[in-house]
């Protein structure tokens, strides 16, 4: 076992490995966890970083950290954030419900870079200590839900908008190029009156459109951050104005506009505002479903489906039936929504079970909102470029099926009124006919009468 | 006030009104939990009053009541199970998570009804006392799950497996009449190489066997009762053998095998086996979304969709399309699985929230499993008898589709193998021409080559 | 069958009861859906009937309809809307996705009570049509969805909204009465530091104000609504301005500012923002879960719990164990939130459902949306008026339990550092000794010097 | 570019890693699905194998594959399953809704290798070809659910069956333990009547053996594979005979006795078996909730909580209150069961999109049904060996409760009657005594008396 060495802490010696920057707390983590294999995603540890700087430069304005400490501390902070530590994080989502094994990991493998930084091998806590100093005038339990309201919302700011505003674009340019594309409407699946496809693309992007400003909603609540308020809310053994510093600093690190939590308790005990993210998110994905679903049945065929839309093809096919093309993209999508709609289900249950002063459900809740984020965000951006960008209609197939509807007396109700519609409408299916046959036949309108108010281009609206 | 009388309990004296059974405690709890209007189904209270029977037909056994007084209480008993006092129930589901309050509510009814029988007024509980001898050797926190249990067991076997049996055969029928007509398969909903629709039927046939069969999986565990248990699940104040006789009494008035819960403390701080049925549910109702949709699906149209189908009329139609036919009873369906599923949802949150030696969400989760079996049973006998029942096929339009049908050629791939079928069908989509006419103009085969591998019918089997 | 009269349609006709004033379609529609009893509530019944009064002032504004007939219909709705024909509306929730069967409920209750009170008898659909003239430039498909806004935003505003502002002022009462009472936080549910009272009940009552935030944040787009999209969004048979004529009439009666969708597809084929207010109202069951949670864990003994809270006494006790005091009204509202968990399930997978033109899922998602506000409204006033109100601490018992706690030397960190601090802890925790006692066993601080630095009320933040 | 090279199909070249088996359909593939990086677990990669290694040994069986290409693929596919390509398998969760991309992945290493083991380079696709040999009498419609039932049973009978196994032992040896000591019963989380250690271990040990019951019963049908069914599920270009003679060598490979599945189409188009497993798992989550907050609850304090249970020490700490002892394996077991039922929600709506003869979410399925088998084990077997088994109780701390409880009276009810014993309680809560007191205070017994009926011991059944 020369590769280890031996670090200690309040409960005794434990080997560690000796390339690895984490401590005797992670170690035991690691140890007592051996569960899976889900890890938190870089986008947290990245975020756990940030908190660490603010932190250590709040503590060294309001003096609470001697400079020659918060020095070193902070450059081992800023090459955590660069990435440098990420495969030192090896604890996985299940462990403590307060996630103060990952700040502990985070206070350890800070204050070992500190320190070797500071000449000192690894495990020797001195003289940067990793609760004293790099968690110093902090607890995991204000540090933790900091850190995932960071991670959200830069995940959302970073990720997410930008895919959403893209896709709403791509979709309003569908609706622009589709305006004169008159088609069949359907309601109940069945055969109704015309529209265009110009205004299917345009409820699509509108759709979009409002998920954007839903998301946006809840950044007043998200943007509030529990730091200052150390183990309970109360804000023991931090200093006065510890919560205002450290989002000043923070701030300008991220250029997001952080404020302190007025409630620290509120903060810490539940995570409201991460189940309205998620409430934001699940409807994100109910949206999508639709649109994904729409655009499959759409180009489904190509000659035994509806075929009125063209996907464009990505190369992939079948392993038995050569040759054949799948809505494979608009699946994947589908498939994230039903994902994101689960973990909804699981930051629901997560919140709703917290007791007294702090929720112990935070890995799980901050997992399942990440995962959300993240996976909508590519899966949105692959949707985008790869399937609605170069989308086309079958104009062929929308021109026969708007001939072909059987309900388009119904803009004759004005006319002759709704019992009389209904006539032929019903001669036009029972006999297999069209309307203006079937109005003709039941002497109820002369053909040109007929063709003055049933216009499919203008009862489509253009 | 002359139309009230003046009741009394331990806490006091309440107004009650002249003509209702129920006491005071049912007074004081309906003046507390004025929440919204959802009652217990009659189901509930008719089980109720068999366990109220069954339990003083047990006292009565074990000689911890006198005749005198176990007589009227099972008359007054066994016209509560006739449906008398169905309208002296007035408590919400909003109560508490006991269900304490309608047990008492049972126990006053039965008690006042009995002493009427004596010839006592209403509001005397002397000789009968609701809780000294309506509710002898039991508690709420017993009787209220076993009759959980027992209202549930007899819904699910009076109601909605003869549902599912019936939807079963009806399907098979189905499945029988199409068993020659050939249809193309869809995956991915593309056109993919063909199938019988009595395939399709025998599959649907298929599944709601295994969800009949999932059904009676639970029921090992649904008919284990807490009854004797009382109060935490040690019997305090029941005799010994009181949970044995209970159950022999029941069985004898329903017909179903109920047994006691080995341990009672389980049965009272869990409801694990709501949670298999509601899950069971659940499952039933993912399997009728996929029925529900392809039929819907399959039906559509009549000229603009898929039209292989034809859904028998209903009589029912749009309010401004006079004469559109729409698919209304698979929509009705549909919802009601919605609706499932989310009450699936809720008695898994509700059975994970109970502690120590009670489960206090009962009221919510009888109510949502009671739900789930009368709309799943009903929502299915409309579907099965007014939808599956007289459905048909268009087989014109079956047809059409399998001869334009672009995959074809896969029943090539063991001849020529994958790579030249292939270039079979991307020929064939690209020119809008037939895979037969595709395949011999690349040279590959004769058409009477082709002929003799790629039959329709062949590739579906018959 | 004296008592039915014959009304006809474009199918035939249909016995229809003597006194009830819906017609054939709705008749037709409650022979088929035999499901079950969920009704819609009153107050879509009520919403709809100002939804028909707002049409038909618009359809005379506009001309589409003339003044004796519009007359009378006005005159019917407005019966309607004070609620003379709530007993006329039969159909359960399990009908057609679209409501169509409701919507020509209230069509056809309208058309008969006006041709009445013109004189004429049930059932002659002259001079006053149905569909003609009360749905008149509307179809099922813009006029239920623009009903599920008005009814959900109604009783956001009358019913809701109030409900927890009063809980909010209430909970904020009590932060104010409790700022001086020290109790010990719980982290882990364990003992950690001291706090106040008031800093739970301050950290409550925000809750329910950010909760009232998220709720208000949906009403930009609630108040869209889809109304002259007429079928299937593109306003057929319905006159230019129609959309904005309506909201004019509707704001007028209602004194809310309901605004014309820009996109009536967006409004007919999807669900969007009502999955927005389902997921506002999970929230909210979030936060109400927690709050109940913690009163009744922090209320739990009396003598054998945590004992700090004293929970006012609403008359209600155990069948079994007399004089039993429960926290009724906390489990009354953990089931509430419960349900209103799932309902956001159904309310999801429902919207998540539509296709093309139409989503299809309508009456499921407005009687879950419908159904959350209630019980949580109704459930928060008495959980207000009957629990928190008359809340009460047990100072005795917080004082003991401070006295008692073993973290307090957590103060110590700035002073001696975490890893001496971790030995009095372990010390105190292992000898059954206060920290006071280790620290000074330890010789780490003298009796004086501990007591300056470790002060309960101090520790507080008070 | 050295280390690529150039692999071919129907649709052209494409660059490959040099160094990587798979082939151009897995390349394509790992272009477009850039989302994220969730990716199947080792369970399912090997799990393909072993459907491989069956697939080739029916065909070479069948004669639908010559031994010299047989021998080969079987090679491959052994080293496959003994974990030499695990890397092979760069592909998303996010792909297309059959897992084709993965078929083909495994189809392409397996030939790759085949063919390297034949002294050809990689991407010759010949002799042995991914499409016409390695996927021989297969699709991967039908090969992909096959494994994803294969992974299940194997995960289930491998994983998670024992570590339930072990759990209800090591809970029923706590039950013994525990047998004779006696606590306060708790309902409603307020002091109850008494009971005893071993009857609370008891019932959790019964529930964890009902979950074993629950599980259990989803293996008839979850042996049913759809293997043989190829494309659509009518087996087409598969030989007769294919589906039992590959479940033959299946089961001589894994010991598990699986079975054709007689409607191949039910099981290419829904996956209702795996939302019955899934279903099983969601109430193994509720009933391991209920053990692990009872768990926490009952070890809460050490001083300022119930305390009546002592969780064994496992050396993490928090980072700001030193020495503190969390019970964070049992939050670690609440967050894995929060994450299986949302699990659940996802396998539900995305077993319930399937439409015709295929659902089109398997990836998100088998992903979610084996991250819950996964976490579940493993969460379990921590919570077993490293809570549960050293486990112990504060007998002072119960006997206190014991003594100290209010509602022992409850005893007297069949010796003095309900409301007697009412008064009694009353008294004791009001006064601050004991019932012993108040019921010789008020005259009801003497001291002898009340010891006679009123022994907590006997009260608890021992």
């Amino acid at each position: 076992m020369s590769n280890v060495r031996t670090d200690h802490d309040a409960f005794g010696t434990i080997a560690v490995p000796q390339d690895r920057y984490w401590g005797a707390q992670t170690q035991r983590a690691l140890e007592v966890f051996q569960v899976s294999d889900e890890r938190f995603p870089v986008a947290l540890i990245r975020a756990f970083a940030l908190q660490k700087i603010a932190a250590v430069r709040a503590n060294l304005q309001l003096g609470t950290i001697a400079p020659e400490i918060a020095a070193p501390i902070e450059t081992a902070a800023l090459e955590l954030h660069q990435g440098r530590f990420d495969d030192h994080f090896p604890l996985p989502i299940w462990q403590t419900g307060s996630g103060t094994q990952t700040n502990m990991n985070a206070n350890e493998v800070i204050a070992n870079r500190a320190n070797e930084l500071l000449g000192q091998p690894l495990g020797t806590k001195s003289p940067v200590h990793p609760n004293d100093h790099v968690n110093c005038s902090q607890s995991s339990n204000d540090s933790f839900p900091t850190v995932m309201h960071v991670a959200t919302a830069l995940e959302l700011r970073r990720r997410l908008l930008p895919a959403l505003q893209t896709l709403r674009d791509d979709l309003r340019a569908k609706a622009d190029a589709f305006s004169d594309v008159v088609k069949i409407g359907r309601t109940h699946l069945m055969d109704a009156v015309p529209m265009t496809m110009g205004q299917a693309f345009d409820a699509f992007a509108r759709q979009i459109g409002h998920a954007l400003d839903r998301i946006e909603a809840v950044f007043p609540r998200l943007l509030m951050l529990p730091q200052g308020g150390t183990a309970v809310g109360s804000g023991l053994n931090a200093p006065a104005g510890f919560d205002s510093a450290f989002c000043g600093h923070l701030n300008a690190l991220t250029g997001v506009a952080f404020v302190p939590n007025p409630s620290k308790f509120e903060g810490i005990g539940a995570h409201d505002s991460l189940v309205e993210v998620s409430g934001a998110l699940n409807g994100l994905a109910v949206t999508l479903l639709k649109i994904a679903n729409d655009v499959r049945f759409l180009g489904s065929g190509p000659r035994c489906g509806l075929g009125e839309l063209v996907i464009p093809h990505d190369g992939l096919t079948s392993s038995i039936m050569p040759g054949k093309r799948n809505p494979t993209i608009a699946e994947m999508l589908a498939q994230v929504c039903f994902q994101v709609t689960g973990n909804n289900a699981v930051v629901t249950a997560a919140s709703a079970s917290g007791n007294f002063e702090l929720n112990v459900a935070k890995p799980v809740i901050i997992y399942n909102v990440l995962q959300s984020i993240r996976i909508l965000a590519d899966g949105i951006d692959v949707f985008t470029s790869r399937l609605i960008r170069d989308l086309d209609v079958d104009r062929r197939q929308l021109a026969a099926n708007v001939a072909n509807a059987p309900l388009l007396a119904t803009a004759l109700n004005p006319v002759i009124g709704y019992d009389k519609v209904a006539l032929i409408t019903a001669r036009a299916l029972d006999e297999g006919i069209t309307p203006r046959e079937a109005a003709i036949a039941l002497g109820l309108l002369s053909g040109e009468d007929y063709d003055r108010y049933v216009d499919p281009q203008r009862m489509a609206g253009i």
